[in-house]
């Protein structure tokens, strides 16, 4: 599907089924609004299914690897072979969101959109446009139809996913030096400087941090991309994991799934897919707040708020797995608490309390 | 067991066991740090049970349930039987934490430390003081006798459960107008004023909200408890629910588990908790921020932080199950990532790279 045709397709939230999931909380066994962001995540999630409702048992969270050019300017100090290792070992559940897709029972779908590497491997998709990007310090990241063509990669993913039932997506990501990539593309699409955007990534020290700035900087000036043309600044200044998440975010939107924001790199990919069609945010959840500098400036962007702060940088996806939780709350909540009528409706509750003793339902196990 | 040798018997947590888990979390296959606040609990549990690798699969949210005779002041715009009512419900699982307990995986266990009312039901515990403590508008609360029997009664529930294998323990309650004895508590062991410590609980108005602030005045006033008395504080002050959540907290310690803290009435127990006995401390861990402003302040005494604003206000335990995701989450870190060394040393990694066509195994389901 071209971009276009995804973008038309992307309609609003449903209003009518928020109301009825806000009236549903409003006579629930509580005061009204005693649970908070709970209650506010139940409503967001009916007006995207259209169904207060409905089921969001099924989880995957796409994981889009990559390899990003400007690595040869030492922005980071993993080895660039980090990006292949790591991609084959998501599905053995030993890596941070291995272990947390696990945890929360969703499935991972790991995406091979550019790794910089001829290997393939039994634990991750070959979607490979090519072996990673171009260095952004010299050279645009990839032509404009290489974006399309990671765009349609990430669409045609969650594509598959809503296929198969699932009614749930979280977006993750694996490429050395893309924090680079993400702080470039934050800064040209919300103006702000190079210092608001940029962090140490996976921990570098103040003297290679400066340089990292310093590349960041001279690459802005390099390419003096046009901020209107969305497009234009994603194949200048992105990553193809980024540019795959855009992808998600739109197919997500498309087919009325929630999708989680995790760190930096993935609130860089929504914001792109927030300019591209402003219709998409309806769809997006938010996870932890990234230690990241340019994440809170993405999610001012999209004016959008992170639940949790735990401190986390990881990356991966490993802030879905604690905001499919929050979703699962919601889920519990709408569909498992009694309302008052019911309570007072149902006799038992007055046969419940008697003069017997206390039995063993008193604990429960 | 009396204070004195409940007290004697917390020790402090094992710093042994917290370098092990420290050290573990630093030779995992992610950025050193990058998990943070998960690995900070990971550290934060080891200490706690004295192994790194512990079990946490066995949860129990204790709710004390009792009734405050300064009810009968008009600060709660709810009926008072509700308290009685929802002591029913809880095991039923169509409360808000009956909900959240059931997906969370854990148990409750449902105490009538004071609830006004002859009635017994199945679905609670009787442990009852008395029908209610004293109207604090007018005379203490309870007597130092009665106090320490609360204190007691939560021991010994942590102690039940820890006989039957429980290794975590959430705090929750239900008490019409227990936010004014726990706003009373919170001044009184921080010095703040009124104003701080008081909210609008389940929903005032604001000439309510007033009126309920004139009364803790009054009562303070009337009390002048002596604050450097923590005894005297809790029975002047407290209610059943508060003082039996502090023998909670304090039992917990003894027997080495942690324990969670809620929202406002349970931090006011963890914060007398803690200054019966500073060690007490170490085995507590925060959950969400709470609406009421108390909150924040008893936090900032306890010097804790929570992990989450979910903007709740709900109480009963509902913030515990966030935090046992937390804790599942610690445990699964540090027990299932591999470290760098075993992936290392692990031929099929790169067996794992190699030129076949990409698998079923890409998508794990």
């Amino acid at each position: 599907m071209n971009l276009n045709e995804i973008i038309s397709g992307i309609k609003p939230v449903n209003n009518e089924a928020r109301n009825v999931a806000r009236a549903r909380n409003d006579v629930l066994i509580k005061p009204i609004g005693s649970l908070g962001e709970i209650e506010e995540l139940s409503v967001k999630l009916a007006g995207i299914t259209g169904d207060a409702f409905s089921s969001y048992q099924k989880k995957a969270i796409i994981i889009m690897c990559s390899d990003n050019g400007v690595y040869e300017e030492g922005v980071s100090l993993a080895p660039q072979m980090i990006t292949l290792m790591q991609s084959t070992m998501f599905q053995k559940k030993i890596t941070g969101v291995g272990v947390l897709s696990q945890l929360s029972n969703s499935d991972m779908v790991v995406v091979d959109i550019g790794i910089n590497s001829s290997a393939q491997s039994e634990y991750f998709l070959n979607r490979k446009i090519r072996k990673g990007t171009g260095n952004v310090a010299k050279e645009p990241a990839m032509t404009k139809e290489e974006a399309f063509e990671a765009i349609n990669i990430g669409f045609d993913e969650v594509e598959k996913l809503y296929e198969k039932g699932y009614n749930v997506i979280g977006t993750g990501e694996m490429g050395i030096a893309n924090t680079t990539t993400a702080s470039l593309i934050i800064m040209a699409l919300t103006g702000c400087s190079v210092e608001d955007a940029t962090g140490k990534g996976a921990g570098l020290t103040e003297e290679l941090f400066e340089m990292k700035k310093q590349v960041i900087r001279n690459a802005y000036a390099l390419h003096k991309p046009d901020v209107e043309d969305t497009i234009d600044v994603l194949s200048k200044l992105g990553g193809f994991d980024i540019a795959g998440l855009v992808g998600v975010f739109l197919g997500a939107a498309y087919y009325r799934l929630p999708v989680v924001i995790d760190g930096v790199i993935s609130a860089s990919a929504a914001l792109v897919a927030y300019k591209l069609c402003e219709t998409s945010r309806q769809y997006m959840i938010p996870s932890h707040s990234s230690e990241e500098p340019g994440y809170g400036v993405a999610m001012k962007a999209l004016d959008m708020e992170p639940y949790f702060n735990l401190n986390m940088r990881l990356g991966e996806g490993t802030g879905c797995p604690f905001t499919f939780f929050l979703i699962d709350a919601a889920e519990s909540i709408i569909k498992k608490m009694a309302t008052f009528d019911e309570v007072q409706m149902d006799s038992s509750t007055l046969v419940d309390i008697r003069e017997d003793k206390a039995s063993d339902k008193a604990f429960s196990t």
